[in-house]
């Protein structure tokens, strides 16, 4: 049985995916930049895509900018963000808890002299709305938050955090890293006070190398990227037609019966959790009350005793396959911030291993993983014994 | 007939480019961060792909970093290049007839202080080597030098210009924007002393959204986009796998039988040249003798009394699609710094278009071409006299 359940490192195209893609590869590969024909059909598949995507958002689709991917987006956000806005202040406020694409070019721009709040979060990884409040100053320009983590699921209120930095100051820009949320939640950026939100098109059955970025049509960024000036000058670059076309066409099937598709990643995580009760020395991380509280479809999972690599590797050669902590990152280790900001204990940070379903994933696979991780757990812990 | 004559746009994905593509979309989809076997195969595709491009450009796997195409790679080496070695110096030069891809970041730089030299060019088209000696300076930096433009086909002495830039300072930069020139020309940087060559996927029959950029081993640039720390730090985000793979397999595919496609090529435009010379008013811009001085896929051809864009259109009409310029950049019009960069007059610069020539073209296609131009041209004159 092969099962896999590593979803938030990247999910299958869907099929109809694949064939807008081949469609836009092979037929309709016009450079939109063109004035011929073969031009305006590629930028009809990117004007389609655009409405898809701003229908779904509920915004305009002059406020879609396409990206090469969520690294990308997150970057445009935050360095375009905050190099269009150093007149305004010199402060920013980000979590304890976002994907490297987040924190990093905060890093980079802390080391130039910006001067950066880290919100902490509790045990199940959700920020504090006071210390939001609090932590907002006058020369606040931009505000940074992950709506779900990628590690544990760990949902943040987007809604309340907007409505109160947006009282504090209009004009500070607010992102929202929706990578892990897409396709999981409606998200409504423009109604409920976001000014920048990610996607990316590969963690919701989309190609890889494609995403985008919602701009609220007030708001200006300075480009990461010059030349020839497509993309209102924002992203240069000769449109990816085809990835974009095949995440327009993703978007639109991820909600299509979507309410059912949550439901059922509901049932999925609920099933696992529930079964993973009962192993003894394991610790599911972020846990919150009710479940809905936490995103659908990540189950991160401590093991005392037993390294998340081996474990990693017991599980694969049993045909399923998770992810040590966040297989965003590259291959090489380093000690998750996010598992550090929930107070994982030192011992039980090497010994974390992450479950991520999709809508393909079924309840038949989740008893099979439980099957082999019961099977595995005590002959692993006895080498470690040794 | 239908006659895709703008190859210098973009160009049609290989068959075998769109399997691969599709391998990696719903087979090999893993994410190659990923530890397991679904990880495995995705960076066994980037692996290969590696491997095809070192090969072919002779330089070594770990030279080469995959970016979302020419505008990243271009932005790349010109932004990670300068802002890597502002310590060392303050001073660029480039040329009068780049791409965007590269003046635009290197205006860029310049309003943030930056000195910078522009090279003229010929009326062929050619940068003069004895005033690329004459601008190179103690504090010079990096020399950004386009081997093929992209708007009239116009050829660099890249190997002559290497040995003169290393001469003065081997440790001044050296970048080739190679995305025209790249399965045109054999180009071995590493030998013959380029830094950084810049190649897009799309221009040589592979997807769109991708490109790679060759950086040299003992050459540390910049990154612009910060997150995973995917390819060495350089280059941060997943990488776009199927667009990896369809960049390898269209380099692999473009390089066999290589002597007879480039032939067939100058075959091509031999014969449109020929023909249109018996056109009056028409005159070929970038002219070289021999005619392998210039590339071999690029006509550029002004018509005296006729409009760009109406001319395109009436081709088009015809079932022949040209570009007005380069189509590289966005639908905004502006005037040709290459067109005037060559002297072209002024009551020329609005007259201009390109046809660019792909392997799939054939001599039937250009003689119908070359009927409909014919046809068009009097008509055309009749009605701007009006």
């Amino acid at each position: 049985m092969e099962v896999y359940l590593d979803n938030s490192s990247t999910t299958r195209c869907y099929p109809e995916v694949k064939e807008v893609v081949i469609q836009a590869m092979t037929e309709d590969f016009g450079n939109p930049s063109s004035m011929h024909k073969k031009g305006i059909e590629g930028e009809r598949l990117v004007k389609r895509s655009k409405e898809l995507l701003a229908g779904l958002l509920k915004v305009k689709e002059k406020e879609i900018v396409f990206t090469s991917g969520g690294t990308e987006s997150d970057n445009l956000a935050v360095l375009g963000g905050a190099a269009a806005r150093k007149r305004a202040g010199n402060h920013i406020i980000t979590t304890k808890i976002e994907h490297p694409a987040v924190a990093e070019p905060v890093k980079y721009l802390e080391a130039r002299g910006l001067c950066v709040t880290y919100l902490s979060v509790d045990k199940r990884g959700r920020i504090s709305l006071k210390e939001l409040e609090e932590a907002l100053r006058e020369d606040t320009i931009l505000v940074s938050i992950i709506h779900v983590n990628n590690e544990i699921g760990s949902l943040q209120p987007i809604e309340e955090a907007a409505a109160i930095i947006k009282k504090k100051n209009k004009n500070i820009l607010f992102h929202v890293d929706a990578i892990q949320s897409f396709g999981k939640y409606r998200i409504y950026p423009k109604k409920i006070g976001i000014d920048l939100l990610s996607i990316s098109g590969h963690k919701f059955h989309g190609p890889k190398g494609i995403g985008a970025l919602y701009i609220h049509e007030k708001v200006n960024l300075s480009p990461l990227l010059f030349g020839g000036g497509q993309q209102q000058g924002i992203r240069s670059g000769t449109e990816n037609v085809p990835g974009i076309a095949g995440l327009g066409e993703a978007a639109k099937k991820v909600y299509e019966n979507f309410e059912e598709k949550r439901e059922h990643l509901y049932c999925l995580k609920k099933k696992l959790m529930g079964s993973l009760e009962e192993i003894e020395g394991l610790v599911i991380n972020g846990i919150a009350d009710p479940i809905t509280d936490t995103a659908p479809h990540i189950v991160s999972v401590s093991v005392e005793g037993v390294k998340s690599e081996v474990f990693l590797h017991a599980l694969e050669e049993r045909g399923v396959y998770v992810s040590a902590g966040s297989a965003c990152s590259s291959n090489k280790k380093r000690t998750s911030e996010t598992l550090k900001a929930i107070g994982l204990s030192q011992k039980l940070l090497d010994s974390t291993i992450r479950f991520s379903f999709s809508e393909e994933n079924t309840l038949e696979e989740v008893t099979y993983t439980v099957r082999c991780m019961k099977e595995v757990i005590p002959v692993l812990r006895k080498y470690v014994g040794r």
